[in-house]
């Protein structure tokens, strides 16, 4: 049994509200949240006093594909098109199980140290991708990035099954990379595979104009419009990037709905565009925010994506308060949570599983004290982040992180490996 | 005697390049850059294992009003205006000396937590703020801000002079907080000055529609224009933001060689705009970049600001390498020094001061190490600064302040500030 104590405690349900309560874990649960209690100390195994730090839920990272951070920083001066052709699918091809473990682990540190708690990852190599997962005591939902290269597309229905029970850490939804890669009888067969589980459905939606322009020339509609026209969207799920959305892929979304995912240092860095969040947000859409992967990116950091959520909303809606902090921090916390599955990490609640970080209230970025909320999203940072707890188990604290390796041999290894086999 | 040894030195000359050499430090001043030499030990008073992590220039902060720390995260939520009339100037109405030197050391804390070793600043209570940068080991170029809610604007010449004598750690710049808050009578007194010294000039220039717009009616030109006719940039200088910025006020930045110092993270949480900082940079303009201050930023992070620089062009330009990491990380450590002035500090070399900063390269967020200049603009955080050394003198290191002052105590101070005198 593990207590926090003496510090403040951040919830969502009704809003974003603090209070000076005390927290107990048993397990990877949490059975307590209340005043402190004159019981016996002797009832927990550890007590951790916060000095009036924050306690709150962890950062789920909404998009990813966290073994692409052997891509990082690799080929950042080269125009989209040369980028992928020369620096990411050749280097990719290179890629086998032992590295995809490798660089997995890599992105899992980089999580616990911007107090990631979950990832929703599109990536290949889904056992070793598990593994690094299983092994470091991380939580992630993998979902599957069908499209025409892959050599058996009826692996998915396999994994769907399998890693959905393989780990209480581990589960797995369907998807596709996207329709611009996938033909129509795939995409059939994932609506097929959507229909006999009663399961949502995910996709890269309307990440560039090209895309949008691409599919309007295959099937006459949007890309949102035309996966909604043959059933992709018939239990749910929705799209990661969707920044170039039209009105009427708006309303499919909010009528249906469907999750957004928003990916905003990727959008900039790889010029695709600005998602027009605020507008959907008004229509009630519901976002969630991801990374995306270390190639496009390049950092994993939660407070960078929240910070350019609310700020790219301003400028694009010509509103300083175009997308409210607390908005956006519920949509790190919960709404990251919910749209992957994960219902029971999306709270610090009683009953809730133990995704929990520490913020270090006592670092000059975090004073005054004016708006805790306003603090996290507008000056928070790494620095900030004191402990990343997964499960119940405390993965990081004070800069350094509880998993079995060594990170200075995962970093020796990762070089070693990049010198070895891949091209600059 | 101080040696940094056994790590990697990033230097700027002929374009960013690093080598392996070493670094030693006399006082305030790089005396050595070079191999490893065989002399003997007791030479140094201190020896730093840098352990394969990265020695380089600090960062310098070319824009920023420090002491408004304390209006961090107080009214995030009020549209421009209200912002303005209701919770910025009433309650900067309230600082005294007291609260302006407590609130600027609350901001040195957060430079020093980012690898900023410089800051030009424009705020009032200049004794107070002077002594606060003195106090504190910090290095600053205070600009005066000229306007016609100022008591006495011969002030000025007495600051100008009496700073720029003070301390080699403080100078002073001429300037004026912008065109739509400075009268006539007082625009042309200020050129005088620049006229007297020979000195360059500086001010908020083009940072929102409405500002080019209410100079156009007042003088039939936009505001680089009309204070280009009256002189103000004859001795150089420049602006801060420029945002809004005409064929015809880059053509006339570029030909007198000024400075534009840009703003990202401001200008979008205040819904300010983009400057077009690639287009001016084709045209041949020099770029800085500064934080602003916290009540519109509102963190002091050249981090996010080196991201937002390079990321936010590249949508602006539909062109994913609009704006490369290599020039924009000389924008933050090389072009911030020579804007200000502070041309002795502006790179790693021998006879110049140490303004040095240690980056942790042993963290996930920089692995692998695929291009460490990349890593740093595009994926660096505070977490990676290990040293930030101002002066000869280590200020911050493994996120410990060498400062006089107990932080614990100047947030307490902050906090009671906060409560006794501030409306929220």
């Amino acid at each position: 049994m593990l207590r926090f104590f003496n510090g403040r405690i951040l919830r969502f349900e009704n809003g974003p509200h603090i209070t000076e309560d005390e927290v107990h874990i048993s397990g990877d649960t949490i059975v307590y949240v209340g005043p402190a209690t004159a019981e016996d100390k002797n009832r927990f195994d550890r007590e951790i006093d916060l000095h009036g730090n924050l306690l709150m839920p962890g950062f789920k990272n909404a998009h990813t594909h966290t073994p692409m951070t052997f891509l990082r920083s690799l080929a950042d001066d080269l125009p989209l098109d040369r980028w992928l052709r020369e620096a990411i699918w050749p280097n990719e091809a290179k890629l086998d199980d032992e590295a995809v473990y490798l660089f997995t682990k890599l992105g899992i540190l980089e999580y616990l140290s911007s107090g990631i708690t979950a990832s929703f990852d599109m990536y290949s190599h889904s056992e070793a991708y598990v593994a690094a997962n299983i092994d470091s005591g991380f939580r992630t939902v993998l979902c599957s990035g069908m499209n025409d290269f892959d050599a058996d597309p009826t692996d998915i229905e396999r994994d769907y099954l399998h890693y959905n029970q393989c780990s209480d850490r581990i589960s797995y939804q369907l998807g596709i990379h996207a329709e611009y890669t996938t033909g129509i009888e795939r995409l059939k067969y994932m609506v097929s595979l959507a229909e006999k589980y009663k399961a949502p459905c995910w996709t890269h939606l309307s990440e560039t104009k090209a895309e949008v322009e691409g599919c309007i020339q295959r099937y006459g509609m949007t890309p949102p419009l035309f996966l909604d026209s043959i059933g992709f969207f018939n239990y749910g799920g929705g799209g990661f990037h969707c920044c170039h959305m039209t009105k009427d892929d708006i309303d499919m979304f909010a009528d249906k709905h469907l999750w957004a995912v928003t990916n905003p240092a990727s959008n900039l860095k790889l010029a695709s565009g600005i998602a027009p969040v605020a507008r959907m947000m008004k229509r009630g859409v519901r976002f969630a925010i991801g990374t995306d992967g270390a190639s496009s990116n390049n950092a994993l950091d939660m407070f960078r994506e929240m910070f350019l959520t609310t700020g790219l909303q301003n400028v694009l809606e010509d509103n300083p308060n175009a997308c409210p902090a607390a908005e956006v921090l519920e949509m790190a916390c919960v709404n990251g949570a919910r749209c992957m599955g994960l219902e029971n990490c999306d709270d610090l609640a009683v009953g809730k599983k133990a995704d929990l970080i520490v913020i270090d209230l006592n670092r000059p970025n975090m004073r005054p004290l004016n708006s805790i909320p306003n603090n996290l999203v507008f000056s928070g940072s790494k620095e900030n982040v004191k402990i990343t707890m997964v499960n119940g188990r405390v993965l990081y604290e004070d800069g350094r992180f509880h998993i079995d390796d060594d990170p200075a041999e995962l970093y020796h290894k990762a070089e070693t490996f990049m010198k070895e086999r891949i091209r600059r």
